[in-house]
């Protein structure tokens, strides 16, 4: 049996026919129309699939099950996708919708969620008990995963990592409150940082990187620049690694997963952020002499929200 | 089939024969002493537990299995005691001791965790998909069951709650670490923040329930003193509510259970803090239109530790 994930973003829905295990068979894509009905946007995407199931010399009565990524969240009450803001989705019945074209049994969850999901089922997290993804990207958005399957929680608004509160009356966030992950660790929050930062540090090598524009500065400039030990960048850097040293030593001493992996852009630092992270860590974890979760990176890159889409099925 | 569970505490240890359905059906209790060796302690904790036994009008046949409740953390990979500082007890064999005179199976875990899992089986969370329990005590403890089943995470280190950084850089906690919830909503917390404050406000009515001498500052004048409309009072009143509530946030963004549960001797203010706090929450949940978990005080008050204790060997 073979097992279809969209990984559904807010330029383009990617298509997978995935293997049980988790590896992709054949890939295919379209660009996200947020300007037709509901409707058509479903039958776009099971045309897509369609094509590329064909295309992987597998036939319908080979799927098992179509699973789907969301940036958005999922009424696990109605099994609607509740809100879904890159599509103009509001209360949909994403599964009723796609089941006219594809009558196989349909799955959703949260974009982050399903990435989380494939790290465990064929990434840096196969094989564990629990797990916890961390995407630091545009934004900070969360994977839960207990026992294999995915946690979303009771009402379907769990997991949203990115707005755990780790500073009270700290940093405007734009969900309203103040001191959530994301304005901290995300691509975003490091570039707004930096920018500030810049005005008083003109002479910083991030500076030189953006060529001397901070609307051209990217995280990856920030971290770079530290790197080659820029001191602006190493305090921006510091500043980010104890955010998420803080977030990851709250799920240790709330979830105490076996594995917590870190995806998305910022995660491509690699061992520089992560020796540093886990170092922080350390000194932070409550028993010194118990041991606690491992810190890794994400494996999978991109591939994650086709993967773990398709993986909602097993 | 009846439970014998025991609430391992600092002073006293408390047994009760429990039944399936989460009741005590006898109850005894001994003296704490940690004079005496590990194996004598456990041998005194089995004799008062056969002899509550014998009351109860139950023999060892009707006993399906025993339970401790304790204040320490248990290593899930070994089934031994890492630490119980209370007791003196480290990496300790409780289970392979205790059957030496009650030879059934021997379940342990973490005490703000079994008065989770009670309340989940007989008190306000009975019947719940998911529950977070909250001990507002002179420390904070978390106690969290999914899918019926307490969640203690993979290495023994979770569901501290208390420990939960909601503050980089906040107060000082025990821990170590800066900001932990713990400072800021136990009964401690409270008391520190107030004898600083009275500092300031020798006139507030803090210091007239206290008899002028900031030493005899308690939770309840505090509160108390909140209700009757003292200025410094609600503005602790408000900080303490404000804390909790990014607490409660967060744990509805990341776990989403069903129900969050507020025990220990602070939440015994009931409706004044738990309308507060409900206010409070619902400004700060991301996803306005959605449901999420209902806050509750909890209903078992000191026999949660008992009762959960037993229940662990469900």
């Amino acid at each position: 049996m073979v097992y279809i994930g969209f990984d559904v973003g807010g330029t383009g829905v990617q298509v997978g026919i995935v293997s049980r295990e988790g590896e992709i068979l054949c890939k295919g894509g379209i660009v996200t129309r947020i300007d037709i009905p509901f409707a058509e946007q479903v039958k776009a995407m099971a045309d897509c699939a369609l094509v590329t199931l064909a295309k992987s010399g597998y036939s319908l009565d080979d799927v098992a099950a179509v699973g789907a990524g969301i940036p958005g969240v999922v009424d696990p009450r109605t099994g609607h996708i509740a809100f879904c803001p890159n599509l103009g989705w509001k209360d949909v019945d994403f599964a009723g919708e796609m089941k006219k074209h594809i009558n196989k049994p349909v799955f959703m969850d949260n974009d982050a969620t399903v990435a989380g999901l494939a790290e465990s089922v064929a990434g840096v997290s196969a094989g564990t008990h629990s797990s916890v993804f961390l995407t630091l990207g545009t934004g900070v958005g969360g994977g839960i995963v207990l026992g294999g399957k995915v946690w979303s929680g009771f009402h379907g608004v769990g997991s949203e990592i990115g707005h755990m509160i780790i500073e009270m009356d700290g940093k405007d966030c734009n969900c309203d409150n103040r001191g959530c992950l994301e304005r901290y660790c995300s691509a975003t929050g490091i570039i707004l940082s930096a920018r500030a930062a810049v005005m008083q540090y003109q002479d910083s090598a991030i500076m030189v990187k953006a060529e001397g524009d901070p609307m051209k500065i990217n995280a990856k400039i920030v971290f770079d620049a530290a790197k080659e030990g820029d001191e602006l960048a190493l305090r921006l850097f510091a500043d980010y690694v104890k955010a998420l040293a803080t977030t990851i030593v709250n799920i240790i001493h709330v979830i105490d997963p076996e594995v917590i992996a870190l995806g998305g852009g910022v995660s491509k630092a690699g061992d520089f952020l992560l020796d540093a992270v886990r170092a922080e860590v350390a000194k932070m974890v409550m028993y010194k002499t118990m041991p606690y979760a491992r810190i890794e990176i994400a494996r999978l890159g991109p591939d994650a929200g086709i993967i773990g889409a398709a993986m909602l099925g097993l």
